[in-house]
């Protein structure tokens, strides 16, 4: 669940606020990657959930506010090429939390440890007038952390997976979707039980990777972030953006197929990595050891603007204003 | 700013709990200690404040928060006989939150950084109904860890600085305190920006050093907790506990002083550290490099009670129960 940020100061420009305020340390790559590199490659995230704002307490089930919020965080540090290792929780609990919301709670936290092992080390436990969690996730990464920062001129663009599936979840519960979804449970799970692509990262490391980050708040987004921090620009061709079955089997893609490329450009949650290379990858042969990935456009030097074609008709950018958590 | 948390499960069931449930795997001292130790002994623990919970906005200014919130994570750290070296943040900023409000909460974390130089290295902005912020702190120590669970039958019981002050001021705040405070900068101060013995605990480590702990929750609650860890009890001279000059001198001490050392034995939120030790440790010594430590009581074999002399009678701990945050 996403709302949209305007009247706060952007979440970036707290960060880059902060970041001019404390610049880390020569050891440090700091503020401003999906996670913070310490000695020995070891990686620090953290993210938070609020009711109200990143889920509705009448859509969701705490055993899938829990699995998301350990998802976004292990995806942080798949965004940087590593896995998570352990993991801290601080839990503030409002009055009308029950025996049975906090046993719900925990068992989502168990779903995703077992799926994605690492340790839950610590934590806190304050009370507030509504639900607010946070975690903080360490990780490691075996070779050098790979950033959102070194894109390079003429690298491929790539994302994991398919896009917009969470959104499409999301739209049906805010109720701004007339379209049906046919198979509910496949949309409901790729919101709240997002995978975070801890294994598929350790592969794709394999290839030159020039940069890395993953999707959270929109392709188009979270894509003029990371040229954002590389100094480039980029080129998106829509047509490319990996759909899924249960999306395109809705309605009979070829009517809808506009508004559905629209979600996935705008669509975040759907913790997919997105990564650049110089290389042409072989997606069939990836798709043997069952790891999907497609090539989506092309980074441009700065100077030339972002621009993304869809069905024959090229867009900037701005059409495709991502949301901020 | 302390709040008695009976109506919810206790942070130490909850925290027992989970450590039950997600036992950390061979590599870790996890869950229940002041903070976890990681491999190449880094620790990491997580500390939160929530309006109307840890302070009123009427009473605190946001730089003080934003202090107050670093300095306790840090006294975690120091509670292993680490020092900080990175901070995560998030912040959960409701409405009324204004660009004054944001500056004077910046301006806190960097008066506190500038004086135990750390980095902050990332954060997460969320925003919510309620002021809720979140940080997670990692640290070293440069040999292995002091836990809590290893005090020794015959331990000498020590803490460092003065207790008591903080909860004075608290009492000021919520009104529970018909006697005067003379200085009310140092008791605020005290409050507020608490001197986590970041760099005491480096000296102290000179010494054989059995257990350690800070005092968060209260003289008498944490050094149960310390003795349930330990399996252990304990014997506390009352009389014995340090109070500061400020606090004798309110109002002459010898009528109120019991007052002020039942205030000692329960007030959280001072921030020193408790440890014990084998050793008669020589406090004037140490007060030449202006350290200043305590000698307080002593480890008792478990199947003894727990108990506490004040000014010739013995008490149980239970007479002094502390608070949860």
């Amino acid at each position: 669940m996403i709302i949209n940020n305007n009247e706060l100061k952007s979440e970036l420009n707290i960060i880059e606020e902060l970041k001019n305020i404390f610049e880390p340390s020569n050891n440090y790559i700091g503020i401003g990657d999906d996670a913070a590199v310490l000695e020995h490659n070891i990686l620090v995230s953290t993210d938070a959930m609020v009711e109200g704002v990143h889920f509705l307490r009448s859509e969701a089930s705490w055993d899938d506010v829990a699995y998301k919020l350990f998802a976004s965080n292990a995806s942080d540090i798949a965004a940087m090429g590593g896995y998570p290792t352990a993991y801290t929780l601080t839990l503030s609990l409002p009055h009308y939390w029950t025996n049975q919301d906090h046993k719900m709670f925990l068992s989502g936290i168990k779903d995703f440890l077992q799926e994605f092992p690492a340790d839950l080390i610590g934590g806190d436990l304050v009370r507030s007038k509504e639900f607010f969690a946070s975690v903080t996730v360490l990780g490691k990464s075996v070779s050098t952390p790979c950033l959102r920062s070194t894109a390079k001129e003429g690298d491929f663009i790539y994302c994991t997976g398919t896009l917009g599936d969470s959104r499409l979840w999301l739209n049906k519960i805010v109720q701004k979707n007339t379209l049906p979804i046919l198979d509910e449970d496949y949309f409901k799970k790729r919101h709240y039980r997002p995978t975070p692509r801890i294994e598929w990262i350790q592969t794709l490391k394999r290839f030159p990777l020039n940069s890395l980050m993953d999707i959270s708040d929109g392709l188009v987004e979270d894509l003029q972030k990371l040229c954002r921090a590389s100094k480039k620009s980029f080129y998106i061709d829509g047509d490319s953006i990996p759909l899924s079955e249960e999306a395109i089997g809705i309605n009979n893609l070829k009517e809808h197929k506009s508004y559905y490329q629209k979600e996935a450009l705008i669509g975040g949650e759907d913790y997919e990595l997105l990564f650049t290379s110089p290389e042409i990858i072989n997606e069939a042969e990836l798709l043997k050891e069952n790891i999907k990935i497609s090539r989506i456009g092309r980074i441009l030097p700065l100077q030339e603007q972002s621009f993304i074609s869809l069905q024959g008709k090229q867009h900037k950018a701005s059409e495709f204003k991502g949301f901020e958590h």
